[in-house]
């Protein structure tokens, strides 16, 4: 992450304010090519919409800095604490979440003044006193990681709502797209494993989660430098990947039962070939990109049939603590991911990589104190750990150490994987 | 209906051309309140979208009038076909009902050139020859009747979304609602029964449902003059109404459980009090207006406690051609039941009233020809008839052979009812 | 009905003491050929074990009968009210419907003792002068014809459960079926309408919801003189019935989507074949032969594409009346729909027969009195009525002004249709 | 375990022989006390009746050693794979588990003759050459531990069964429970972390997902010398455990909601005081006994609520290794957990316990060749890992290295926690 480096209390308080006009524009920036009405649709209850999105990534600083460090702060509508809190049990109900598609009210030009206002709010509180204390900056900084999360959000949920719509509508024109000769020989990169040190330390900004530093024991392994690729993917459904029980896990197998899956989501077939939906409308699937928005259950069948699995998320951080942070992420504005077109190590971007791991607590994990304690912890049950980033994801957000989890059948957001094995 | 009398094929042809001015400015008018998001919102999968009722209603024109008569018509838009077709199987496939909501495209402004253009086209073809044929006139009152039944829908669709939204917005400011001293004393109309002759004759206009005109035996019976009012409903309520399964029938009982109902939908109690949301704001229960938004069961079970029964379809209509056909449209502008403030019997508008008539065929029913049989006739299964309009039925809509219906479950509707009892 | 005539009060407890004999020993006749396990397993909600019914009958004379009329009555077991309880509100609470499979305890030894003990004191009941006041014969004669209901369904339910069983067993060993050289010619019988009575009038028994005997004006129509058979219905099979939506209502399209239906319960295609599954064992489906487990909605369809309707249960009784009462019940032990072996009217037994009816209240229907007031009222919604009796009604239970009534969607019970059309 | 030393093939045979007895005769004691009726009941989906455990379990080994090691075996019943497969893809299509209480037949009676044939034609394969093949005594090895396993799965599927019925028979008389004083200070024994082996190694049994034998690094714990008593958690639901999202996970919040948990499964309130449902009948709860039949979710907001932690699996295993193998299983007879009578460290039966560990593969993990391979390893998502062994174990199945796993909401085994914390 490009930190502007930490000299003084106040500095760090004049870059977070930069940080903040930054994030907040790019929010703003993500809804621009939609309309008002694409901005209010919820196309499945695990999806949100654009409006929600923006109404709720800022009553967050509203409710855990502003009112939690301005005395006497006066809500600017006291309906948004049901309306946009998201899960926090502590701050109190909320609409439920599958019903945040009925909110036609307040209207998307309300929720961009409610924008508005809170910038302008949060300008001045951190342009005073109380806004350079240090707990009042730790809050900016993660309602700041917050919104870059939801603009991730802002952007796979568009993609689902908008494939939803029969004449599947494209959020950006299409873009040509970086071609290359061949799948590069992309092989493997080894690691000897041994006693290593994952998590994050320091005085940097990480999620609770993914703290503290501590020590694992690796057996010696390798991972493929490259995701695997749609062309890879191709290969394992022709030789029957869908249809085969032996390749995949119980709940795995059941979840293609119960679905009728034959491809990843937003694939279709068209006579002999393949195309998919993605936010630069219905393209031609191509072969030597990430293969993406496959579920857990989907990654580790595959790596099953290639003879592989999936790497454990101390594996992949040891490694990826040693490659370059480089990778296609939302600021290269290709929103898909694209082919390799070097041999080089691409650990970062172009899609989250499924790992072997639940998602669980670090030892000695400790939670935020209060209210934000519920930001990461009380998911911690029946979800795998995604690493890396993806194109959807803003560069400055992630480190070798950042978690990303989700339940296993998830498909709609940008997931792919990686293959690895013991050495 | 207030008809112009029919002298001429032309001059019927004039007649319509006015009639769909009419018809469809009022349509645009039901919409003009509410916003472009409050126009998207799905609240319920039973219920659509404003603009989708927008889009269909201009879709049935395009389809089967125009599509029909005129020669190599070409469709405004292919999609149209799939994305605002109802429950046509004859003429293809189409959207999924509960996911109406979804669709952003096309625009609500695409929708109102869609209507603009297809307006063009029908005031073209209407007064042309083609238009005049007593085939394409048959079909363009159809049309407008169908429009009409979405007029409705349009106000009680929007009338749940609105609910859906925990702020609770009004449709339109509330009204002052006209007093009464006290509930009239409005006592029994009787009917000496015999044979008497129910359904539709002669040329106006009528759903194939409607008819034939045929006779039915009749036992000596009497009807309430009025609707039951929300005072009789409390009263019910306070004696215990749904805690006591003995006034239930087994699938209403069943569903008082399924759903913990205690109240019609929309009623709230506040601390002593009820109020209940309404199309203008959430306001005090008017205990001398009649009772809304109740299930058959509800109406069932409050007749039982009352002593009384629903009446029957044949019973409604024998009676009510012998009354006056006045009463509160959606032409007052109220769209609230309002208190009757003379005892004179009132048959129509106000609330639809559930009869104990299962909704099937007249003897010797036959349904439209070709793919506008499916209008009517294929639900007539599980379904309960209502008679009578209500306040939000156009005046021009409604007559004493009108069969509505609905599954005995429904409480969005404008539903409520009508004692009747055996001489 | 073979009553015994009814001369005094005291030659009626008689009489009844003598059906109550017959009729208990054919409900134990019935579940002599079952093993301990079959007695105990329910294969769907709808269906109850055998063991249920056997004790539920038992528990209904003891409640309604000697908990009623004799002083002081101490039931056999307390909690037997909780576990066979069928649905009677008044009488209080009771293991759920789907869970009656789960009562292993009592046992089946323990239900037949109840059953021994309850007929000794009923015998003692009837013998003395309690049991021989007007009240408590009614109550004890309804019981009887109670019982009889719950005879067939246990065939019903025990032949869904075998079917239920992957080794698909037998109830009874296969019979040899009669045969006939072809479907006879069998043709249609007249009525010419007019003012009719239907509903059961006079002392003899008849349930609450045949009565009372009314007017009907029915227009002139005719019914088939044989319900359809098999071979028509594989006709309307063949001829596309089960994919063509246009032959369908609406729910019944739905749930032919929703089941993947494409022939009669308990059908099955071996090859060019169909086979059944019966009582009887796996027999070819004998095309003579009625149709059977068919839904109102499949009956419907048929009626649609052989051009006719499905009777009123008006226009059913009016005829019936005129009829042979003969016909294939339990009694013959075929247990199975038999051809026809000659042209004449057959308006009983093999089958009953869905009517265009909705099981609704007569005119001046008045339940029993007090809780047995629930039999057969509260369950006047949602459901189509059924004429006739069938292979597995008991001779003596059936009668012309008889209303069975199921779910439109009901499969597992022996019904079928009968064709009708207007003159 | 109690193994019988091996010395050479042929006396491994032997010791297996002695063992296949003993195995095979503690189940049918296991059932010994059902009746008929008990024996086939299914009181829910995840639960199977008795009958089909003893068949299973038999199939088991008439599919895997005699169907594989015999030449020209033919099978007792062609059906029975299909009847009496669990989840074996790769053997074929099985009756669906929900439906396993449909199997009215084969009978008990048949059941037990099945049991006895393949006992027979073990005993003779055994007491040949081919039975003392090393890949033959294997594979029966195996499937004397599966039937163990299923011995445990009898007891607590009948249990279910048993308080499914409203009458809640008990499964054997109740039996005097050991009382103490108190509960025993039992204090915390601490493990000084570093790098452990975990997992099982050596020729002697175990489960293919106990290996291999792999290095884990822990930081310094501490755990619970007893597992959490009856006494410990209901002042944990005294101090409004159920009532404070704060303690759960946002997935154990949901179910708490859905299912409106207050108490562990079995328990119930008896005005001021708690009882529970034992294979005994319904008890007093007993304070000091160690608490079972709680979920993941609440076994980890116990901990939470405690201000300790689940142990991690390696640390459990690390620790169990040092202690007493000796505990309260299934040997003991008393099939409740009892309480401590000193307060030496006790790992081992009572009941499973809660890890905070997922149910994931070990480095290097491989699943058993061939069809067997389905055992353990497809079952790694989506659950949680249980040690210890329960008072429903038999001893000799028991290792310190033993994984047993649900899903994190499970609830029928007998299922409790022990604390850990960090040092």
């Amino acid at each position: 992450m490009a930190r502007v480096p930490v000299v003084t209390p106040v500095s760090r308080a004049v870059a977070l304010r930069r940080q903040y006009e930054a994030v907040r524009a790019a929010t703003a920036a993500l809804a621009a090519p939609l309309s008002v009405e694409d901005q209010l649709v919820q196309s499945m209850p695990d999806a949100s919409p654009t409006k929600w999105h923006l109404a709720h990534t800022t009553w967050f600083f509203e409710t855990f800095v502003l009112g939690r460090f301005v005395a006497g702060y006066r809500p600017v509508d006291a309906s948004y604490a049901y309306l946009f809190n998201s899960y926090y049990e502590a701050v109190g109900p909320r609409q439920p979440r599958p019903q945040r598609g009925a909110l036609t009210r307040p209207s998307l030009e309300e929720v961009r003044a409610y924008r508005e206002t809170i910038d302008e709010r949060m300008e001045a509180f951190l342009a005073g006193q109380a806004g350079a204390e240090p707990d009042a900056l730790d809050r900016t900084e993660l309602g700041l990681h917050h919104e870059q999360q939801h603009q991730e959000l802002i952007l796979t949920d568009i993609q689902h709502a908008l494939w939803s719509n029969p004449l599947r509508p494209a959020y950006l024109p299409a873009a040509p797209r970086p071609t290359t000769a061949a799948d590069p020989a992309a092989g493997w990169i080894r690691h000897e494993g041994g006693l290593v040190e994952i998590g994050h330390d320091g005085d940097d900004f990480s999620f609770d989660n993914e703290r503290p530093r501590h020590r694992v024991w690796l057996e010696p392994f390798a991972l493929a430098r490259h995701p695997v690729s749609s062309g890879d993917y191709l290969r394992f459904m022709e030789d029957g990947g869908y249809r085969r029980p032996e390749l995949w896990l119980s709940d795995g197998w059941a979840a293609v039962q119960q679905h009728g899956w034959t491809a990843p989501l937003y694939w279709q077939r068209d006579g002999e070939r393949w195309s998919e939906f993605t936010l630069r409308g219905t393209v031609a699937v191509d072969a030597a990109a990430p293969v993406s928005h496959v579920t857990f259950y989907e990654a580790e069948a595959y790596a099953r049939w290639a003879g592989a699995r999936l790497p454990g998320e101390a594996e992949w951080e040891a490694l990826a603590e040693l490659q370059s942070h480089d990778g296609n992420f939302v600021d290269s504005g290709a929103l898909v991911p694209v082919p390799a077109v070097t041999a080089e190590t691409r650990m970062f971007g172009d899609v989250w990589q499924w790992t072997a791991s639940a998602y669980l607590p670090y030892p000695r994990f400790r939670p935020l104190e209060g209210e934000l304690g519920e930001y990461n912890g009380k998911f911690m049950s029946g979800q795998m750990v995604l690493r890396g980033g993806s194109c959807l994801t803003p560069r400055s957000h992630i480190r070798p150490s950042y978690r990303n989890f989700f339940p296993p059948g998830t498909r709609w957001q940008m997931s792919g994987l990686r293959l690895a094995r013991w050495e």
